[in-house]
């Protein structure tokens, strides 16, 4: 395999020449015989490895080994110990998408701080398959089926086109020794199904299927650089950008007898979901908008527009969707907390909702002529805002600037002022929502 | 089901309305579904049944069970029986190519015959699934993967979103009746496998996978579309059409940053195999050919130049791939045939040779100086061939039209005249290769 290792090297990256590259190694079959590979190479190398202390001695022991293997081939080593589940649990993102933030991060603190050019992780061949599988299953686009990039930025993958096979050979050959590798944890039930129940049928079915594989990803990944193409040379027509957000031209889009699949690619980096609502959405009602997580298109007249869902200014609508915990709003915020305790006494600044009574997305916006609510405390009492407003001796502007949290066209909470009977949480509510203004 | 369908068939077929449809009716389980669906709709149908003859009086009793239907239900229906095995081995095709083929032409003849406007096959959700599946198995690119059309002409698959799972539960609740399906036989086993074997798998990871699928092969097509505008949009400037052939330019080209995923998406449609010395071809010398079953690509200075391998001209050079039949140049046509018995008195028209001391491909040209051969009869011999046809007193014109085919550089017969004893066959030879001028 080092012969192989050096030719992919010098066909695919040329560019190594005299850089220093830091060598990510959890201390797995892969990684180990990676750095095996590099050390018997003309590269200046550093081992980088992260102990994500999420198996307790076994991660530790992992540490120890690369430690001891790092001081025995006098290799410069750097290890982080990272508080994995703290940082999943703060950040609100899976175990797995957690640590993968966190080394990344570290890998490119590393480069800069101790002046390294490239960082290599050990992905190979297999991995890519596993991925395009596990993709597939879940569904995708032609994004999630060209493979793991082998070179993104500072990033480089130079063991891609090596099987798992290969690579277990050459650590039996060389008699290099691993643990098991712990940093892909979260998916691994996925990853065992295909590799034991999926991936030897395909290979029993064609003796080359790895081979195989390996051009079609290579087509794939042509498609994708033509369908970029297509993308730039047709989405320059059709999408303006216009301050902090981006106008698409309807009557422009809809020349085109595909233009469903320019929606997608235009759309695809802002990770909306309710794809049939947004194929429906050129010949939507104008005002008509549908939320991604951090965007929002906006029908209006002739055009689609996208922007940042957080910078919704007064006289528009911000939305505020179920796993939301900010919402922007002009100068405001909102802090959003589910399952809190039930509060008796509350500052103005804060009103506790039913959560089953809520119905998601809220809406967030200013009053509109024949709005109404039932403001607590006075028994579920109908009360016109314009004479609560009137009641409370409200300025014009005031009036023009009071935002409203609704479910649906009914009034949640009058920001700031007072609740609505109808979604006010009592101390029996099972699911209490909590809206404070900060 | 039947809701489902016919909300399809209204919202993706509404061209379908007042139209008259020839069904592709097995006897399986699918056919005979759609049969039943058709059959509740108010269009004019039509059964045509293929009977491929493959299996003996399973076959004829899948005819049998069709025309009993038919005739119970005073349905029209038209039924042609096909020498299959014949066929294929006539036409050098899989059992399951040729099928294909003979299928699909006689429902093109039935449709013009009959003045019928459509022909509907049974296919669906899972067959889009092994099928993408067998393609990735083998290695494809994204055209592989987009699925089978859902209309292409005048043939249409009006079942594709639909499951096996739903088509059976169907059957099931309305006591239909099928046979087992014969017409997929020669890749049964491999559709099997990943029906039993890895299909399961997949469904497991994912409940709603088969609808997650039907959302991929969207996006696919769609990236797929996108890829088309970008050939379209870019090959204009870098492709242009010439008489017979294609040229490409090769300065345009390689001004593209992915110019690989252009020549592939452009070559895609001629079947070239050899794909990693054609992105070595701008770069090659010039003269430098490549060869498909049916066309070339030759460097010719700044330009790679397309043409069908069929339509060499005296002066240009023409190949014989070990597996051609025919081969033609200028108005000359050789056929070519492997493994035939050794004929001890031959005609000048043929010429046996060892097929073991051949190296294809052959080359087919005219004479150029320096030329020499072992005439067969002078017991190997050398003889320079400017030589040889002054004894034979060639005039200037029919030395310079004289074709020769070539192993290498080497001349294995100056055809119609004389072999070249290095290549002769004799009684002895295990396999014998024969060229005849036609």
């Amino acid at each position: 395999m080092l012969t192989p290792f050096k030719n992919h090297l010098s066909k695919h990256f040329a560019f190594l020449e005299g850089k220093k590259i830091l060598l990510a190694i959890s201390g797995g079959l892969d990684s180990m015989v990676m750095l095996h590979l590099f050390q018997q190479l003309p590269y200046a190398i550093t081992i980088a490895h992260c102990n994500f202390q999420l198996r307790g001695i076994e991660s530790d022991g992992d540490e120890e080994f690369i430690r001891e293997y790092a001081q025995k081939h006098t290799i410069p080593i750097a290890v982080s110990r990272f508080d994995t589940e703290a940082f999943a649990t703060d950040s609100k993102q899976s175990i797995q998408l957690a640590a993968r933030e966190l080394r990344y991060t570290w890998f490119q603190e590393l480069l800069r701080e101790k002046q390294l050019d490239y960082c290599a992780t050990a992905h190979h061949l297999d991995d890519n398959l596993e991925t395009f599988l596990i993709n597939l299953t879940r569904g995708t686009g032609l994004e999630g089926l060209t493979g793991i990039p082998k070179h993104n930025g500072a990033i480089i993958r130079p063991l891609l086109p090596f099987s798992r096979d290969a690579i277990l050979t050459y650590a039996t050959k060389h008699g290099i020794e691993w643990r098991e590798d712990s940093s892909n944890a979260s998916d691994k039930y996925l990853r065992n199904k295909l590799r034991h129940d999926v991936i030897p049928t395909l290979k029993s079915l064609n003796p080359s299927f790895l081979d195989s594989f390996q051009d079609t990803l290579l087509h794939l990944q042509q498609s994708q650089s033509l369908a970029d193409d297509a993308l730039a040379i047709v989405g320059k027509e059709i999408l303006q950008r216009e301050g902090d957000q981006y106008k698409i031209d309807i009557v422009q889009l809809r020349r085109l007898p595909n233009y469903k699949a320019y929606l997608y690619q235009i759309l695809k980096p802002f990770h909306f979901k309710a794809w049939n609502d947004i194929c429906k959405l050129p010949e939507s009602q104008s005002g008509k908008v549908i939320y991604a997580k951090e965007y929002q298109l906006l029908k209006d007249r002739d055009f689609l527009i996208l922007s940042l869902r957080n910078n919704v200014n007064v006289g528009e609508e911000a939305a505020i969707l179920e796993d939301d915990t900010i919402c922007n709003i002009d100068n405001h915020k909102l802090q959003l907390m589910d399952s809190v305790a039930y509060t008796p006494v509350k500052q103005k600044e804060i009103f506790q909702a039913d959560k089953e009574k809520l119905k998601f997305p809220l809406v967030v916006r200013t009053w509109n002529e024949g709005d109404y609510f039932c403001p607590a405390g006075m028994k579920g009492q109908k009360k016109k805002l314009s004479k609560f407003f009137k009641d409370e001796k409200f300025t014009m502007n005031e009036k023009q600037n009071q935002l409203l949290v609704c479910s649906g066209n009914e009034i949640v909470w009058v920001v700031g002022v007072r609740g609505d009977h109808r979604f006010e949480a009592t101390a029996d509510t099972p699911k209490i929502y909590q809206i404070q203004l900060l």
